[in-house]
């Protein structure tokens, strides 16, 4: 239910005078238990319409056919026509947001400063923005996308056919960009306790907050593959884009984990 | 407890590799009972250390004497120095923030396009730091502080005490910002329902998030303003200051409302 992409959609979608009408994954049966917190919170400040399906779903079996009957019902009822967007925007139009980012940082005189990006993939749409930015640009950044999700070849393959719908049919993903696969990696969305200090320790040390499904396993399998294979990226600069996602902290879940940990508890009464 | 400037303060401090002690007012009696939501998480995360004051206290009775104690006890114990910062960064240091953020609108051409500057105002610091940038550029603009605090001869005076710091002894704060004072305000961090209902509308409305203290307000009265004053803002071209805030909308206030109001409670479960 906590997609950072949904929200950025819900809001997204009221700023352009759009409705939205948002279809998630939760073990939830009854929409009185479904919270108020995290990314649902700005999903429902802007008025979107939340729909659950299964946990167990994938975007084949239950998202997609949900979407098409939703929009369906739309047109049958008030005669509006919908937009479907697929899991993580991750098609040749979501393509276009990292290709336009790309773009505002070579405006902006940022990548004159760097030889390497890194950052947090999840279904694929950053990596092949940036990579398709940089090949436009003559390919002068290696693309290091840190994989976070569960499936990296149903990654790759979204990657490959974003390339060929926008006709860059003489290249690939894999000579575009280097996806690291971390062994560490517990699934999307998934992370040991462990994880979670090592989050919060970035956070302290950097004042950069770093959350635990993208942005926080991204920066932890990075440093992991410089460690491992220091030589690959000496005397590189490396920029590592943060991706957002702070609103999914405010889950809930990292409560007990802040109230545990000595760093993260540090609260006194001072009585007068 | 559910300070956007300690928030700040905290983040910017682990930024810097410095150490942040918070001095928060609150009703509660036990340390254990400081929750992790809302800037609380955020002030966590950055591993600031937070000190409750009785929610009673001022900042001259008790938030004041606390940091000189504070203060004194880690010079003490470890040997370091602090800075101590006043009620909302409300001094001669933090009025360069605003001054910076008017000089960043010249620079990207933002201001060329507007007339009037209105914000949400709460301690004066960015009413006192707007005021000055528009001072220095020939006072081209008219700014509006939308009062949202409880004592606004408190503020003016801290307005007027910053530009005497800086040696702006020539001009008053009464001549440099129109001080408008809503009589639907109930004071620093209260609302109605009616109000929440409104704050919520304009995120449903244009997609923009504002809180229930500072920018939910501001907007409110402003509007009101206009309303009730059309002649003086007629041909006007305004610009609203969107001054943050998003995370205290995560402390837990919101629940009931969002799952109260029939538009921002569109969950449905869709089973098959």
């Amino acid at each position: 239910m906590q997609s950072n992409h949904c929200r950025a959609t819900a809001v997204a979608s009221a700023q352009m005078g759009l409705k939205s009408h948002l279809v998630v994954r939760s073990k939830l049966k009854n929409s009185e238990d479904v919270p108020c917190n995290g990314n649902l919170l700005l999903d429902r400040m802007c008025g979107a319409q939340i729909y659950i399906v299964p946990w167990e779903g994938t975007y084949e079996s239950h998202l997609k056919p949900s979407m098409i009957n939703i929009a369906r019902g739309i047109k049958e009822t008030s005669g509006e026509d919908s937009y479907l967007i697929p899991l993580g925007g991750s098609n040749s139009v979501g393509l276009f947001g990292y290709i336009t980012v790309f773009h505002e940082m070579i405006s902006q005189g940022i990548l004159e400063n760097f030889d390497d990006i890194a950052f947090a993939c999840g279904s694929g749409a950053t990596a092949a923005g940036l990579a398709v930015g940089n090949y436009l640009n003559g390919s002068k950044l290696k693309i290091h996308a840190l994989f976070v999700g569960s499936d990296a070849e149903f990654c790759k393959a979204a990657v490959n056919q974003m390339l060929h719908d926008v006709g860059l049919t003489e290249v690939r993903s894999e000579d575009m960009v280097d996806m690291i696969e971390s062994p560490e990696n517990q699934g999307y969305g998934l992370y040991t306790q462990e994880d979670l200090d090592y989050f919060i320790q970035v956070s302290i040390d950097t004042g950069v907050i770093v959350d635990p499904t993208y942005t926080g396993k991204a920066v932890k399998f990075l440093v992991q593959e410089m460690n491992n294979h220091p030589d690959r990226f000496k005397g590189r600069r490396v920029l590592f884009l943060h991706t957002g996602g702070v609103f999914g902290l405010y889950d809930g879940k990292m409560d007990n984990v802040l109230k545990k940990h000595e760093m993260t508890n540090r609260v006194k009464i001072l009585n007068d």
